[in-house]
Parts: C-alpha cells; structure tokens; sequence
C-alpha cells in the first residue's frame, strides 16, 4: 500500500459517513460534515489511484442514466467521465427522442429506465419549485420500485442540478479552496464574496449561489453575499447559511455592494443569476402556458439587469481584494466582457490571470460525482480502496 | 455450482435450440417451442446471477447497434440494458446525424455499420409492409457481407419491433404470464382476453396484438382476440394463432365485444391499434408523398376510433373477469382514462392497481433480449453459463 | 507467440517511429515513411488478434471524444469501433446540446470535456481554412492544459477529417491498395488516377483528393490527378505531392481529361470536390453572415458542375484501363448514376462490380483509427502486442 492511499483511508477512518450508504445525494446541507469530508476525501483518493495508473473500476457493467432537462458540456462530461471511472456506462434520457411525450408518469419513467440502473444523474434548473420536486419524485418511484422487487437495486442519485442547489459544483469549488489554501484547516477566518454579478443573459439559475452559501458556510469562513436590491435568493438557503455559520465559528452576512463584498477578501465568487421573484412569476407563467408573459418577463429582467452594469469583476475591483490577489471563482462558462459578450460578470484580463485554478476547480467536478457514487455504492469504502490497491489493474495496459 | 443455477441448465440440457446460434430473431413464430423455452431459461438465469453479483459479460469489447426508427424509452434502456450486461456498448444510428439522406442503400449502410457489431437491434413499425422488409434487408446485407469476408462476425439481428411482430415485448409479457401463474404447466384451459381499446391517439402499430395471439397461442391457453369491425390485424398472424392453438390443445376465437371476450377471463391485455386497412392506405400514401392524404386520414381514423370510447378497460368489466380479478397486462405506455388523456384504454384506478405486475411484465424485457442474443452467440449457453458461474467476477467489486 | 503476430512485431522492429508516442495525427505528411508504415502494421496486428478473439482492449477505462461539425454514418461508426476495441467509451460532443453557444472559447471547451479523455476525433471539413485551425486550437489548449497540471493526460488527436486532409479515409484507401496488390513492394510503377467527376450536389470537401495525392505518391507509383478547369485543389498539397513522387521515384501528373487520367490505370478514385477558391469564398461569406451570398454561390457552382456530366466512371471509360480491370476506389457514399441520382460520379453497374473491394477498402477504417491511437498512447507498441498476446483474453468468452 502506498502512503498516499493510506493518508485517505486512515482520513476516511476518522470520519462517520455510514449513513451515505444506498444514499442519495440532493443538498450539501443534507449530509454531516463529516460526510462532505468523506466525499472530498474519497475524490482525492479516487484521482490518486488514476495517477498512478491504477484501475477504480467497482463496476463491470450497469448503466448511470442522465437526464439533461437543460444544455449541458461540463457537468454532462464531468457526469460521464465520474461513471466510466468506476466502470459504468452512460445512457442518457433524451427525452426528445422518448415516448415521454405520451402523458406516462414520471413514476412509470423513472422505474422504466432503471432496471439496470446504479446511478441517476438528473439536471433539471430551469423552474423554480420544479427541479427539485422532479428529482424527489423520480427517486421516490424507483425506491419504490425496488421496495417491490421490480428493480434488483436502487440507483442512486446525483443531483446534478436543481433549483435549490448544485452540490457537485460547489463541492468541485470548494475542493478548489481547500486545495489552494493548502487544507480546510487554514480556511478559519478566510473572506469569501459570492456576489451577483451583470450579465446580458437572462433567467440564469439561482442554485450556484444558494449552493456556495449553503456550503461555504460549513468552513469557519466569513461568507459575504452580495447582490442589487431584487436579487434575493432562497430565504431558506440564507437561514442554513446563518446556522452553518454559527455552528462553524464562522459568518454570514449580507450587502448590497459588490465594492464592499470584495474588499479584503480571500476569494470572490461573482457570478450573475436571475431574481428569485422574477423566478417564481416565470414559473408560474409557465405553468399557464402564457408564452407571451414569459417573453414580456424576459424583457423587464434584461433591463432590470441592465441598471447593475458596475457589478463587474473588473481589475479595479480586484486590486481592493486581499493584497489584490483573492482566489477568483467560477463554474463556468463567464460571461467575459469583450470577449464572450459587450459588458459582462468579468474583466477578460482577470479572468485570463486565473485560467488555470478556474480550470483546475472544473477538474475536481468528475471525481466529486465518482466519490458520490462509490460512497452509496460501498458498503465498506476504505475496504475497497485497499482491494483496488491490491488488485493494482492497470488504466492502461501496456 | 449453486442449485438455481443448475436447474436452468438442467432445463436448457432437455431442450434443443442448437438452430439458435448465429441466427436472427425475426418472429416468435419463426422459432420451435423448444427454442422459445430456451429464451425464457437463459433470460432467467442471467437474471438469477445477475442477482447474485455475478457478472454475465461474454463480450471484452463488441458493439451493440441500434436503429430506432420511431421514438422509444422503454425498448431503447431494454436494448441499452441488454448490451451492457453482455458487455457490448450501444452505438445508435441516428438516421438524422447520418450521411443516409444522401441516397445511399441500406445494403452499404447496414455493411459500414457492422465492422465491429455483433448485435443489431432494429425498431421499424411505423408503416406496414415496410418494418419486416427493411430488417430483413439489412440483415441479408451483412450476411452477405459476411460471407465476402468484409465483416469478420455476423451480427445477430433483434427485431425491437417491426410491422408485424414485437418478440421482445410480447416474450417478456409471457414471461410475466409464466411466472404470475407459477410456471408454464399452469397455463393450460386459462382464458386470455386480447382486447381492442380506445385510445385518443392514432396509428398505433398492430405487432402488440398480432405478437400476442401469435405468441399466447402456443401454451395451451384459450385465447381470445376482441375488436369492433374494421380493426382486424393481419390475416397471416390470425391464421398462425390458429395453429397454434389447435397444436397446443388450447383454442384461438374471435370476438366483437370486449365484454364478452373480458368474460371469466384469466389474463386481459386491453390496448388500443389502428386498422390494418387503414394503415394499408397510409404506407400507400407515404409511398405516394401524399402528406395531405395522410392528414385526411389520420382525421378519418380518429373519428372512428371516438365511436369506441366504450371499449376500454373499466372496473365493472373488470368485475366480470376470473374471481375479478385478472391479470392486467399492458405494453406500455397506457392511455389512462383521466391521467394521460379524457378518455383511454384504461380506468386510472384499475391502472393503478396493476403498477407492481405491469412494471415488473417490463423489467423481463432486458433480460429476453439478452437471452436472445447469448443463445445467437454461445454455441454452448449451458457451458457458457457454468463458466461464468465458475469464473464467478463480482458485478459490483467490493 | 503465433507466426502471425511474430511477422507484425519483426516489421515494427525494423521502423523507427518513437516519436508517434504521445503524439497527434492531423496529416500524413507530418509523418515519415517508417511512421506511415507503422499504422499499417499495427492496423493489421490488431485486426489479426480479434480475427484470433484476443482482445486488444488496453483501456480498463477512460474516454474517447467525438466532435462532428458535419454529418458522419461510417466515420462515426469507424471511431466508435476503434475506441470500443481498444476499451475507451466514447462520448460525442454534440455542440447543440452543449452550452458552447453561450460564446466560451474553444480552449475552455477543449479543457472541460478532457478530463478523463484519451483521445480527441474531430471531423470539421466544411469550410476551407477552418478545419485545421479549429483541430490546432483545440489541442493546443489541451497540450497547455496538461503542461499546467489540469489534465492528467494529454489527449491525442486523430483528425476525423478537417479541410485540408482525411487521413483516416486515406490510409484505409492506401491499405486496400496494398492487400489488393500483394503488398507495397508491388505498387512502383502502378498508375493511380484520382479525378474529379459530376456529382450534383455542391460544396464536397476537398480533403480526400489532397489526402490521396499527399499520401499516394509515397509508393512509387505514378499518380495522375485530374480534374476540369477551376477545380484546383490546394496549392500546397500539390506541391508536397510532387515532393512525394519524386523521393518515391514515382511521378505526379495533372491533367484537364478524365479520359487520359483512366487511360491504363491500374487504380481509379474518381470523385467530385468543390472547386478550391469557390471554398474560399464561401468561408469569407459565411464569415460575413451573407447567407443569401451563400445560397447564390450554391447555384453557380451547381450550374458549373453541371458542365461537366461527362466527368462520370462510366463502363466506357473502364475498358480503357489496364486490361478493363482497374481497382475502383471510392470514400463513400458514391453518387451512382440511377441510384442515388440521376447522373452522378460512377455507373451503376461499375459500382456493383466493386462492392466488395469497396466495402474490404471501408473496413481498414476503425483498424487504422485504432493503430493511431495505439502508436501515441503504447511507450512499446511491440512489447504491448506481445502482453496482449500473453494475456490472451477472448474477446467473445464462451
């Protein structure tokens, strides 16, 4: 046994993660911290075996099936890379190409596309108060279905997405943190800002930020959220931010300036996303069929954010951060001021300096999924590590 | 060796289906009784060591092709299930990223996809007289292209659906049949009930009913297809449940009232299709490009169809059945009166109190198609399966 | 060890080609003749160990990407294959489902799906001076991305098809030229006619003929390229295909006559291609949005193709080669005169006769993928062989 695996199993033998077993994975405030530490620690241990070359295949067949409710590059290859990481194939519900059309229930899909299911990744944002109930629905049906003896397993699921949160990417940014700073032990007292910030697109989701505060909290950090009046997230995701904080010895607080969240900061997280009221109307909207209120909705929330221009990323701002080199976040992709778009979340030089960790935060996002999985998958993880170890497979043989 | 195992080869061993291997699987009734049973057999035994952890993977590498000419969920995860517990990955013929549209044949088509396909998995039932016929050309395609040293192995054909037959679906509904009753020595004198339902929707394909009388009529069962005038199937299938029946010592009967045909029966399978008259006319039409023809008979057809609403599976028919009580089947999915339409196939609540057996009646279809092609490709199944068992490699490694 | 095998492995040990590892294939005239060589050696040892059911599979896991900027059945399908033989999954980057449209760069795009990726296929030939630079600029952001330490790996490149060479179609041709003659050492002196011929549909790449004039000439033989006034193809690749013939001590030719082109030839590759500066100018106008500039280009080079009907394979035409009995080549589909079209590029019954030839000449496809990707990620491709000889897994296990 190398060192580097042990260091990860004897992390792991610290921590109580059991109840991650035949689990699944919705919000990052649903699990201990112990067990957002087993994820962060499995991940790492998962990424260190494939360095050294060293197979992580648990499966031999079984199928992770993704449902993509809207476009998707990165979590879509992050998803499928996690999966055959571990020796599952993807298959992906289209449901353009299904006969979904027809009226069947998301109960008689969800059973119909598990029977060899291990994991159901679902990406679902777009509607406020739909996401979430959608994922919750689906996995309700095949625990169900596996209750009843009509599914021989009960895929797990990852939330790849929802309304609320959007675990495996803040979870992939926090990695990046903690990576940065060299350890969660020397995040006491760090600044974070996850700022709103202008973009000329419109209705992005609000569960980026919602995920950070919900998480970012956890850490002994102080986590400052800023965004123009209107901008609110969920009332919810603030109340577990402030306990978070609390419990954490760490703070919670509010501004309505993007100047006043980055100064002195640690790390800055700005990033544009869509009123929350503005959200629940379009919802509502929707669910009228009223396309031309959604189009005319469109309109306002484009001009709404037009009058918030200044809340940019720009290198003035920067420079007001601690020694002007707070770590700058991003899940990508920017909205990048002359290059993407006119005017947008961030300067193009800014961004271009911090490529690299940006980059590099994306790149923990397929081993968080695969940590995801193997902690519902394993019912003894340090185990199967060592027995991976052991039977030392090569990735590639040669 | 464990004792599950061994009686389904023990079975198998009384069996002779050695025509299997290498060969295709167009009808049901293209196959001995014999054969069939051997489907049935080694579909439950890759069930039985799938559910024991042991995997089932013949295939280290391999391609499982699919062409799915109409939309599909359920047949499309069943073949994508199938595959993958053999160890072939799915690659889909998506006919509209393809350079098809250029004119090209489907003898070269069917050749450029096979180099390395061992299996080819074909849904095509949208028009009459043309899903057999592009199946059966593609298949003497890459037979030929076999024989001419171009393709190293001749891909087995699974027919996921045609014009006239539905083998996978309506195997896996036997199969349901089996082991609702305890086994196939139980079937004999039990009535089945193949019933004509409303449906809103039009031009559902004929290869349910017909892969059902052709199918259920081997088992000694009274089987007894209903349908208001002018909804007839296929005469050839009609005269194949004939013999059938009179070969299997049970009967086959014609009815034009579902009340009558629901009457003590044992098992019901009430769905709705369209008239073979009728969908005569519109392959003609399509032949002829005549789009606004075929709008005036998809008008026609609904139309006629409304003059059935009474023909749908209701509690008080359901009432008139064996103790009230018998099986509902159903290919799925069902237009539910209420749920997925006004009015349909079927009353909600008897729907819902069939959830269990219906999904289950689904969950066998994977493990059809993979007995399906195990028997084409092992030339001796028995033996194959006893390595396996012998080789004994965890599905899930732990 | 068998014979077989052993006489692949001796010839790979008499070429030099180290620096094929960790390497890219974007042309073949990057490559030296050893290196050429190489891919078909490797190209024939891998298909000779799964003709034998040895399994070649040297991924336990990881991914193979697809980017097809314009439609692909057999490239596809070729790369599909070749990645599942040699173990990588593929994943097609499918840019409508993706969120590139939200304007991210392709070094971000390039970074975020190759996380776990092996291997990049990228087919974009649709527009003259993009193909190329859109393959460069991908893996120039990867190559950066593994410097920096983001990718473990540096994914390798098989060019899929860009504007300027088809490498893949071109070695599959070139290896059905050597097992049709006997081997390589047959072809000096043979003559190779590659001409244009009608076809009437407009805008085909111009890659296949300047991948065959680029890679044919190296063998000696005498190549011919023919083609009517104003369809040049580029400058620079006659240039390298002059430089060829003469190193090979073969010849380059250009004629203004199909009819001399086919006079004598041992081999015929007669196919249409847009002229070279019409390209050109559909670029500029399609870089200026001038859609209608498109569509007017269309009808004047349709209109010029349609002066030339008379460039067509016909069975005349045919006699007049070596003996009447020239190899036929083609990268299909053809356009066949009363079969995909009214008239087109070659005779119907021409076509028939060479099917075979035809079909054995597309097979090499997924073989010369594999070896490319074998030759950049094996450090000794013979020591690996002879492993996967050793190791002597079946493919199909029975």
């Amino acid at each position: 046994m190398d060192k580097g695996l042990q260091a990860f199993i004897d992390k792991l033998d610290s921590l109580k993660f059991d109840n991650m077993y035949e689990n699944d994975f919705y919000f990052t405030w649903d699990k201990t911290d112990d067990e957002i530490s087993a994820v962060f620690t499995v991940a790492d241990a998962l990424r260190h075996l494939r360095e050294q070359n060293i197979s992580t295949k648990i499966f031999d067949s079984g199928l992770g099936i993704s449902i993509f409710r809207d476009n998707s590059t990165r979590t879509r290859f992050s998803f499928a890379s996690a999966c055959n990481l571990l020796g599952l194939e993807v298959q992906d519900l289209d449901e353009k190409k299904s006969q979904i059309a027809h009226g069947e229930t998301v109960r008689e899909t969800a059973n119909m596309v598990s029977f060899m299911a291990d994991v159901i990744g679902i990406r679902d944002d777009m509607y406020i108060g739909k996401g979430h109930t959608y994922q919750k629905t689906f996995m309700d049906a095949v625990t169900q279905g596996h209750k009843d003896g009509i599914l021989e397993q009960k895929p797990t699921l990852v939330n790849l997405q929802c309304d609320v949160d959007h675990p495996t990417q803040c979870m992939a940014d926090m990695e990046e943190i903690i990576h940065y700073f060299g350890g969660v032990e020397n995040l006491k007292g760090k600044k974070l800002a996850m700022t709103w910030a202008y973009s000329p697109s419109y209705g992005k989701p609000l569960s980026v930020p919602q995920g950070v505060i919900g998480l970012m909290t956890r850490f002994g950090m102080d986590v400052v959220l800023a965004h123009p009046e209107g901008y609110d997230v969920f009332p919810e995701c603030e109340e577990i931010a402030r306990k978070n904080a609390e419990k954490s010895g760490g703070s919670f607080t509010k501004v309505n300036s993007m100047a006043e969240a980055f100064k002195d900061a640690d790390i800055v997280y700005p990033k544009s996303w869509a009123p929350f009221a503005a959200m629940e109307k379009r919802t509502d909207l929707y669910g009228k069929g009223d396309f031309d209120g959604i189009d005319e909705l469109e309109k306002e929330l484009l001009a709404q954010n037009a009058q918030h221009k200044d809340w940019t990323c720009s290198e003035e701002l920067m420079k007001t951060t601690k020694d002007g080199k707070a770590l700058y976040l991003h899940c990508l992709p920017a909205d990048i001021t002359g290059v993407s778009c006119e005017a947008g979340e961030v300067d193009a030089s800014v961004f271009d300096r911090y490529i690299d960790p940006l980059y590099k935060e994306a790149s923990y996002k397929p081993y968080i999924i695969a940590a995801m999985i193997f902690l519902a998958k394993c019912k003894n993880p340090q185990e199967t590590l060592k027995k991976l170890a052991e039977r030392n497979q090569p990735r590639l043989f040669q």
